[in-house]
């Protein structure tokens, strides 16, 4: 799709894509989840268990909206986007064990190796340099894109906030799959999907979730990042 | 001051304040200084070459400006607040070298450690975690703070430039000197100064400047970040 572009602005359509959601039980992965399904595409919630799945499914409103929970391999295999929204812990064991069912498809990480302590959060040292840098490395079929990292999942539920003032960042090596998933984001009223680097450049992008809890815990926000001049 | 306080946007006076900037004839460093003396504040110059730090505030305007140029011991020494803006190489050497002069006072670290190859910018490993950590290691008499990475040189020396759009993330352990360099940071029209974490959390800071040159690169702009909902 990029020969087609005539500015690095452009996205494809994503429209009848189907999402699935792993770890999207979860307040980030439900918040995403809805948020696509309002937005017209076709959700799949993943969970460890598909009775958590598909209730989650419901609380989001499975009767109006195009969404449904299934168990995370299930819910793999039916997607052409598949969303990583699982716990930091247990992230590398969940891909290896669905490392097939992801073979060439887009995923997308969305992960935050964080830590807490009495002063806060704070980075976690990953060995492969980042939770999406782990994921090419187990799925080396897949296309891995990183982004999603600084939503708020408080303002992705709250059905008062129509628009979240927020720019996605989207890291990846692969031209159409990063605008994929730029557009992707794009469905979400308020928000713009920007290219923000190659795959080596994510650690910096999860770990800043860790300053924007920070600011959160300051200013009493629901702080996103907008990127000017673009 | 952080105890006269109304909300965690309150910032202090520093109208009066002497700002050395080191490594004040590289790009960064002469556009900081710029902003600085025309917003009034004394500023020096500080360079390994006193003849090349006068030079250089001689270019930025020295005969309206209130804007000189030292050595870059002697800048340090007449300096309330000292701005480290100088390559990663040499970062660590010079700041040892300063210790003394820079004991008691607020140090800004502004250096990003990056490095670049065919595939572009990446972060470089830092062993104290990034180069604000770095600063307050061998500094122990300093009170430190991480702030300005993310600034365009090219639009802070823009004459035709009046406001950048702009959010200037500042980290550090000292909620004085973090809200002295908020209000610095606020005196560059367009410009926030936003508390953006503890220093431990400066890396990913740091780093995000790879992305920055990545999303410039893409878009062909001078990208910089908003925080929203702060």
């Amino acid at each position: 799709m990029s020969d087609q572009q005539q500015t690095p602005h452009d996205i494809p359509d994503v429209s009848g894509r189907t999402v699935a959601v792993l770890g999207g039980t979860g307040d980030q992965g439900r918040g995403l989840a809805r948020r696509f399904a309002v937005a017209g595409l076709d959700v799949v919630i993943g969970s460890r268990s598909a009775q958590r799945a598909q209730t989650a499914a419901e609380e989001l409103g499975a009767g109006d909206l195009p969404i449904r929970g299934l168990e995370n391999a299930a819910a793999a295999a039916e997607a052409d986007i598949v969303i990583v929204a699982v716990p930091w812990e247990g992230h590398r064991e969940l891909l290896v064990s669905l490392e097939e069912e992801l073979a060439g498809k887009i995923v997308v990480d969305c992960v935050n190796p964080l830590g807490f302590d009495k002063q806060g959060p704070f980075a976690l040292p990953v060995e492969e340099g980042s939770a999406a840098q782990q994921a090419a490395s187990v799925l080396p079929r897949s296309r891995v894109v990183a982004a999603f990292h600084h939503v708020s999942a408080v303002l992705l539920l709250d059905p008062e906030v129509d628009a979240v003032d927020l720019d996605v960042l989207v890291l990846g090596d692969d031209r159409d799959a990063t605008d994929q998933i730029r557009a992707l984001a794009a469905v979400i009223p308020g928000v713009r999907g920007i290219f923000g680097g190659r795959l080596r450049n994510a650690h910096q992008i999860e770990a800043f979730t860790a300053n924007i809890i920070a600011i959160n815990r300051r200013y009493k926000s629901h702080a996103g990042i907008r990127i000017t001049d673009v």
